[in-house]
């Protein structure tokens, strides 16, 4: 994609999902919400709630991306540990927020007890990102923007964390489903479309192997510029039906 | 967990995960397949379609855990790079293997076009993974598995991978379903249980906040002594009767 465009990463902290108990959706939530900004998401992690280990993958992905985005780890309880190793990451303390000490005052009143209070400690440097669903909140600190593990809580930070990070040139995407054909028959014909023009990556995912209904193949044309997506899909469009493969927009 | 139990990383491969147009669902059946063989996933990683970005991740997980585990890229199509990436990341060639040349010139007859014979092309040294779906084979080489992404195939490649494995100790979890209250309500709690019993892992997972339904925290007590799992479930079952708090087996 082009040079000017940001970059991202994902680290998703938490046990449940390695051991399989949790199917994961916030990178799919994610990854949705950066393409929609134009933000290029080069990798995710899956990790443990253990902190060398989310100090050492934050440290390798935050150097090496424009923005990390991480989910999980910042409830009241023992296994919540991601700010201390947030903090520990960028060589900060981490001190109670007095703005986060006041939203969760208010919440919880007489029920403000030292567990919940753990939730008020940020790193050294953080601001808050706002969690409209329980009021707990999030951080930012550097490119980094720690988000809770439930989904609905962190879809809604998202809406928090949009206004700070600098957009690119969003890329379009075009889907033709292939019928009746497997990959293998149409990937000359992707091959040459591919080298004709680099600009723009064409991907193809086959569909219904195995199964009884209708097998086929979505060929998906991703760029930045629309007029080079839409002029690539309709000369691949038109190579399909003189191939006579048959071939329609998704 | 012991020192005795394999562990293992897995590493997702595709554009289409990263920017959203696919749920990867792959990471929680492999998860769920460990679990039961008693290897700990400890990590896993999502990347996309670039060799380069293919061959530093698999060589930095196959180091460091002793399965890896890698899922799509292996069809017939030009961004179809995983046997390539893993050649190269082995450092060894990449020929035609003469069983895969056969499984694949039986499935495709005339039909067997040059496309279609890339996938017969196994890193050297390798051995293929049966795929009873649409046969085009998945390899093995060293301790990396490479599966199809398709996640039909992908499940249906594991029962020809999981005799290969060295299996470990079986985590063992229980669920306690509490409701009407809160994690910060039970953090203190929770916090002396995982104190006095050192060996079990003590989870908290929130659900039901900022729905109407009802909300409360399961908490998942695992460890690989069953009998320590059962007593440090039962002890937790009456730590929340004495504390008032509604709680029952998931």
């Amino acid at each position: 994609m082009t040079e000017s465009s940001p970059t991202a990463a994902v680290l998703i902290i938490g046990d449940e999902v390695l051991s399989g108990r949790t199917q994961d959706t916030n990178l799919n939530t994610i990854a949705r919400f950066l393409a929609a900004l134009g933000i290029d998401l080069e990798e995710a992690r899956t990790i443990g709630d253990r902190k060398d280990q989310i100090v050492d993958s934050l440290n390798a992905l935050r150097t090496s991306h424009d923005y990390v985005f991480t989910t999980g780890g910042i409830g009241p309880t023992h296994d919540d540990i991601t700010a201390d190793a947030v903090a520990t990451a960028f060589g900060v303390a981490l001190p109670e927020h007095p703005d986060a000490v006041a939203i969760l005052a208010r919440r919880y009143g007489d029920d403000f007890n030292a567990a919940r209070r753990r939730m008020a400690r940020i790193p050294e440097g953080g601001t808050l990102i706002a969690n409209p669903v329980t009021d707990a909140p999030g951080f930012q600190i550097g490119n980094v923007f720690v988000m809770a593990g439930v989904p609905k809580i962190m879809t809604a930070m998202l809406e928090d964390v949009a206004p700070r990070l600098r957009t690119g040139a969003v890329v379009h995407a075009r889907t033709i489903r292939v019928t009746g054909v497997g990959e293998g028959a149409i990937a000359d014909l992707l091959t040459a479309a591919a080298r004709a023009e680099r600009e723009i990556s064409f991907g193809s995912y086959p569909f219904g192997h195995g199964s009884v209904g209708e097998m086929g193949t979505h060929l998906v044309v991703r760029g930045r510029d629309v007029a080079r997506v839409e002029a690539a899909t309709e000369g691949l469009l038109a190579e399909l039906a003189a191939a006579g493969i048959e071939a329609s927009l998704a």
